[in-house]
């Protein structure tokens, strides 16, 4: 049932990529560049006011290596595009054989640490880079930014409403996945629930009030389709004139033996408001009528709204956490960090640009935890070196292009989600300020970036030319 | 060749909607509301440093309208919904049957004005509200952005350069085509090409380099593969030391009667190295090689380079145009204006929640042009107030669910983009500090709005309760 609806067409999505992809693949294949190369997607640094990364989007990714492959029409328009007969066959066949470790979905992580590896003949590692950061990017971002919302509302449920103004379809779609995952109990995103299996959210607009001639004939019409389930908007014209009116429409429902399922506010001081409806409501005998708050809210706004005492039982965020608002983007990059000379050996790589060094070889992160299964500090370590205590983060998740590990179902990433950000003692979890968590490289690691700091120094800067 | 890249699958998008929109729906149904009515999409407010929209999607929401539908598939997972058996009925033969009147792609508008009038029976007009804002949110924010960077670029080339950090697959498709309406020249979205058929650039990564064992061997590689249009990244360890080594290839290629395509940078100081870079290649008498610079750009970036006579001949702007940076959405809404009672006959609605106001009744916008063809004001009238002079913005681009208009190839949007931005006085397309653009309401529309806030204050608010 998955697929159809995930707006990831197998067939079409080789061509989804940075034009640089193919010239590159293509003067590797006329070079002779066939040996295997490992690539590290990792996140370069924190955005202002986050101080973890919770890893979404590593399903779509596995699913995108096992099927990415080039049709017909594809090499057609690549002919046009002016490449090379003998790199066209090469396409033709394309299939990604490498081998990929990955952290886990729901993991919590931090800048620097390699999230995917990806070990293949270059041109195979190469060519898939634009699709895994594309979706490692938009997932990750989200679940990122809405774990901080759920954090927030301290318990209270977040519906993820942001659907209209989510940057596309395949972003409508995968937020709704990537805030499930991070915690909130569902979405407004129909096509969501059927692709995904997220619980859906959502009863009235205020053109269904403005529909009919007056407020109160609305919320008779609605209740009469839906006596069961009814949540009233009720400031399209005056927050507490519309509570008046939801409080007569719940008490008719009682008389037929329903309940009215909660009010809505969308507009306004909500925590004003939330309790001079609350109050009404207590006092015509509906203390059983949620309440509900939706606009413009984030987990800045819903903090807020808390410390004030606001009388709200559930939120409905959108705009704000859907795009992510504050950092719509995270740095993720995607980095050469060896290659091989075709002896089966391979050299570490390492980028010297300014403010953008990257760490050179095949790599491994350590988590340490304590003896309250909190964690404390991870380690970025060379592959090669022996293990050193602290739980191994990436596992081996294919195998020569095939999925070799169980994709998990969404509900056990989320579980997986919360029981991560959990173990992050709660000082870097705070929504503001929280300190930086230890992440730190082994002695070997940093001797071996030193050693090619000099050797690239020597060879290309100084004496590099001819 | 258009629709089959677009992911934007006929049969699937219909459930890509707000569960609130089948729910009112249902309730419509259920209550017998199947009155035409009509709905308003328009733009809320600017954002802060933004004067003016530029308006794209509406291809796309066309598309969409004539094709919307609902297969057995959607009807069996609605029944699990819960939906009675005589709505999933109607569900089944659904059609869009409505009128709709849009600006043409491309238009600069401002807030409050209409964008798109969709008027159809109301569980119609309804259900289709998702779409429609997901669609023009994404596109309309990313063409507004992109024409402020090109506008900064003062005539020099801009290519997109974002696919790896925009939100998802769509977004990249999205950004790709309306930052090209924008005038960007061109994307580093290859599929964006095959779909859309814009220029599509790109030539290396830094990945490319760091394979070979010495950075002019990457340099030689490449343009053995690519000797006409290499344009080579000089970055990667030194950007001095590689514009040296770019020199040697350069002045290798001259031997062989190939001329270099350019060198990028992609980090540092920009404006500084790129004068230095220049200087260099000058006097090795490269002086046609092309300068290309990325690498966190944006409209704001741009104009200090030029304004520091950075020696930079072409932009490659990614991550903060494909994201909207500052501003990730619009804050595009989509309202009920007018209800029919079923004889013909229509009311103007309105809304009134706090800082909420809507403009009530079928409408239309004129733009007044001075004698040198530039904006001066826009006027928002009822459509039923006589023509006013000015040119009416809004025309009939669907009838009766079927595209009644000529949907323009995208390089003639791109022009009539072009020229409306140059129609825009320089004032008002300002960067920073921009003044407003003056929109008005006719007399006869702000007299209908003091009437309705009059009536729904008396009906709704001080007794509305029965």
């Amino acid at each position: 049932m998955k697929m159809s609806f995930d707006f990831q067409s197998r067939e079409n999505l080789s061509l989804f990529t940075d034009f640089y992809e193919l010239t590159m693949c293509a003067s590797y294949f006329d070079n002779g560049k066939f040996e295997p190369a490992t690539f590290d997607l990792f996140i370069r640094r924190l955005p202002p006011n986050r101080s973890y990364f919770l890893f979404a989007g590593l399903e779509q990714v596995l699913l995108y290596l096992e099927s990415v492959h080039f049709t017909g029409e594809h090499i057609e328009y690549l002919r046009k595009q002016g490449f090379a007969e003998d790199f066209l066959g090469y396409l033709r066949d394309f299939k990604f054989t490498g081998d990929v470790w990955a952290v886990p979905e729901g993991t919590v992580c931090f800048p620097n640490e390699p999230l995917i590896r990806v070990t293949a003949p270059i041109i195979e590692a190469q060519l898939v880079e634009t699709f895994l950061l594309n979706t490692v990017n938009l997932q990750t971002m989200m679940a990122s930014k809405a774990s901080r919302v759920v954090q927030a509302a301290k318990g209270k449920t977040v519906i993820e409403f942001g659907l209209r103004r989510e940057q596309g379809i395949d972003a409508g779609m995968k937020v709704a996945r990537s805030s499930f995952i991070a915690g909130c109990q569902g979405t407004s995103n129909v096509l969501a629930d059927m692709a995904y299996g997220i619980p859906v959210f959502g009863t009235m607009a205020h053109s269904f009030i403005m529909s009919y001639k007056r407020e109160i004939d609305a919320f008779r019409a609605f209740t009469k389709t839906f006596p069961t389930k009814s949540t009233l908007l009720i400031d399209t014209y005056d927050d507490m004139a519309g509570a008046e009116k939801a409080a007569v429409v719940a008490k008719e429902l009682e008389r037929k033996g329903f309940r009215l399922g909660g009010v809505r506010l969308d507009s306004g001081n909500l925590a004003e408001i939330s309790k001079k409806v609350r109050a009404l409501l207590d006092a015509k005998g509906l203390d059983y009528v949620p309440i509900f708050a939706s606009g413009d809210l984030d987990e800045y706004k819903i903090t807020e709204l808390l410390d004030e005492g606001a009388k709200i039982d559930a939120f409905g965020v959108g705009t704000k956490m859907g795009t992510s608002v504050d950092y719509p983007y995270t740095d993720v990059i995607y980095k050469l960090c060896e290659t091989s000379d075709g002896d089966g050996s391979f050299s570490p790589i390492m980028k010297l640009s300014e403010n953008k060094l990257t760490l050179p070889g095949r790599k491994q992160v350590y988590r340490f935890t304590d003896n309250q299964g909190l964690y404390f500090k991870d380690v970025i370590a060379l592959d090669s070196e022996p293990a050193m205590g602290g739980d191994p983060m990436l596992k081996k998740v294919m195998a020569n292009g095939k999925i070799c590990c169980e994709l998990p179902a969404l509900n056990e990433i989320r579980a997986a989600a919360s029981k991560n950000l959990a173990s992050l003692p709660q000082n870097y979890r705070k929504l503001v300020d929280a300190p930086q968590y230890p992440v730190t490289l082994t002695p070997t690691l940093n001797e071996l970036i030193a050693q090619l700091k000099k050797k690239i120094t020597e060879e290309e800067i100084l004496n590099g030319i001819n």
